[in-house]
């Protein structure tokens, strides 16, 4: 019998989520674990792996199962590790899918959050039937998953896709982003990011503005786009350059992969048009010629609550019934 | 029978050279017509076609050749057509790979000529064995091929890797690039953005340069190439310059594929050292923690004259010997 259901697991630096998945991709039941409460991986593991037995048992056991796909910090799709994260508990090189597999008894397969997207919108999103488009993922950070001629791409080493950490700004006055450098998009375009340049503009201009009612240190990206929507003329602007600085690195972007289209997805996209309307201006302004208007701009399509661990689990449908059971 | 050989046509908007390779990537033999003389294309292809069969027919004949492989500014491997090309004699769209397998009888496949010299790399170049690379040629502009998983990404129009228009510089007194767009990391890191930044560099500045003995219109890249051997610091100076901005871009090139390595390949790559410490140096710098000092930045093994044959050879090593004769 052909295996109908896949799990997902979304790992987050605060929470793990993940949930059981059908091929037309409903979320048949989740559930969910604090991350940060388990400093021991192999407590993490047994607990996480114990949670998503519950909710296999619930749908007719392990037998209905193909195999796990995991959406991780810093998963390395080649080896199955997460290595390095710089938010998990856990330092080094953690061998994650060797260690779900071995207890879950099906295959088991790990990549990094934006790969993971790229994966669900490619299989039941806004990409289905794309062979060629570019993820962009603006939440707390900017993450990347690149799909050429329908594969994602992990390059040489299985990191590929790091595009948060290409540079906008290259002078020695750009920001500091998290990852040690300066002048990332990352810290410009992110939900973060967002924040940091109302706080910028607020503590060097006197511009007038209804943001100036709260803590300066306070200010979300959410604030600043509910003080856009009442007409604040400042919070507007915060959008407009945002767009336009990320506009300018997706001109960049298409002219290395020339994708049919890029599909933005994650908190910052709830800002709708006050955000697409500069970024499409910029990206077009900025393109090669012969792509100007012709990349398509999309938000992501999938829900946001079910987005990343659908994405993980579409890493595992190609999986074969009888597979080796670990990578 | 195997056929044992495959033509190469390098295509440039002066002169078209083409010449018949073997599996170990020996030229044969070669040719050349001007491209300029013929502004009708079909008087073009007629006369391209005899020339490359008197090479053919010295070989034995076309019964042992297994296709045709060119490389022209704007070829699209997908439609083999060459598109809308500015340095070429011929407006419009031109059925190159269509035209030239009438008249030879045998397939042709056509791609621009960053992207053919890539696959001539990995054929038989620096990127043998590799599966990951990118490809940037340093010539009067810059251009790229990028190889994914052992593939050139072509994209979903075919036209991916237009990487010399990526941006550098973004302010508005950044230089103007041929693409019309300014501040492309082409208007800099060419052999003619060099001779540009010598020429900008002594009018603007009134340093001393052994440079100054030519009429600043003239200078080309060459002659700052012997000048900064003479020990000219001014001249060292723009070398320096030009691998810090082209090192800069390369590390957003890595963020996006994660390649395991990237291969310098055309004229400016006769200056060597003097380029590459401060190409490499820069890259470094700027390029996403992990993969700092890992990615090898390495300039191309294969001889100058033959390179671009060989690397439009290289497109048709996998046609069948009875496949269809178009495309």
């Amino acid at each position: 019998m052909e295996k109908p259901y896949v799990i997902g697991i979304d790992m987050g630096g605060t929470n793990t989520k993940f949930g059981l998945v059908d091929a037309r991709g409903n979320v048949l039941n989740s559930s969910s674990i604090k991350t940060q409460q388990y400093t021991d991986i192999n407590l993490y593991c047994d607990t996480l792996c114990h949670e998503m037995m519950k909710l296999v048992d619930a749908q007719g056991g392990i037998d209905l199962v193909r195999g796990v796909g995991a959406g991780a910090p810093n998963g390395n799709y080649y080896t199955g590790n997460i290595e390095n994260a710089a938010n998990l508990p856990w330092k080094g090189i953690v061998p994650f899918s060797e260690m779900i597999s071995e207890r879950m008894g099906v295959p088991c397969r790990t990549t990094n959050d934006a790969n993971a997207a790229a994966m669900g919108e490619m299989t039941y999103g806004a990409a289905k039937g794309m062979k060629n488009f570019i993820m962009i993922t603006l939440g707390t950070g900017v993450g990347s998953g690149i799909v050429i001629d329908g594969k994602v791409v992990y390059g040489h080493d299985g990191f590929a896709g790091e595009l948060g950490h290409t540079k906008i700004i290259r002078d020695s006055s750009a920001r500091l982003c998290g990852c040690g450098q300066r002048g990332c998009i990352e810290a410009y375009a992110s939900a973060n990011g967002v924040a940091r340049t109302a706080q910028e503009w607020l503590q060097t201009t006197d511009r007038p503005s209804i943001l100036r009612q709260l803590p300066i240190a306070d200010i979300t990206s959410k604030d600043v786009f509910d003080a856009a929507m009442q007409g604040d003329e400042l919070a507007k602007e915060i959008f407009q350059y945002t767009g336009t600085l990320l506009g300018q690195k997706l001109a960049d972007f298409i002219a290395f992969s020339a994708p049919e289209a890029i599909i933005l997805f994650g908190g910052l996209t709830k800002a709708g048009d006050i955000l697409k309307r500069p970024i499409e201006e910029s990206m077009n302004q900025n393109v090669v010629r012969f792509w100007k208007n012709k990349v398509k701009l999309l938000f992501s399509t999938l829900k946001d609550s079910d987005a990343a661990i659908l994405g993980a689990s579409a890493l595992v449908w190609d999986v074969q019934a009888h597979a080796p059971m670990s990578k």
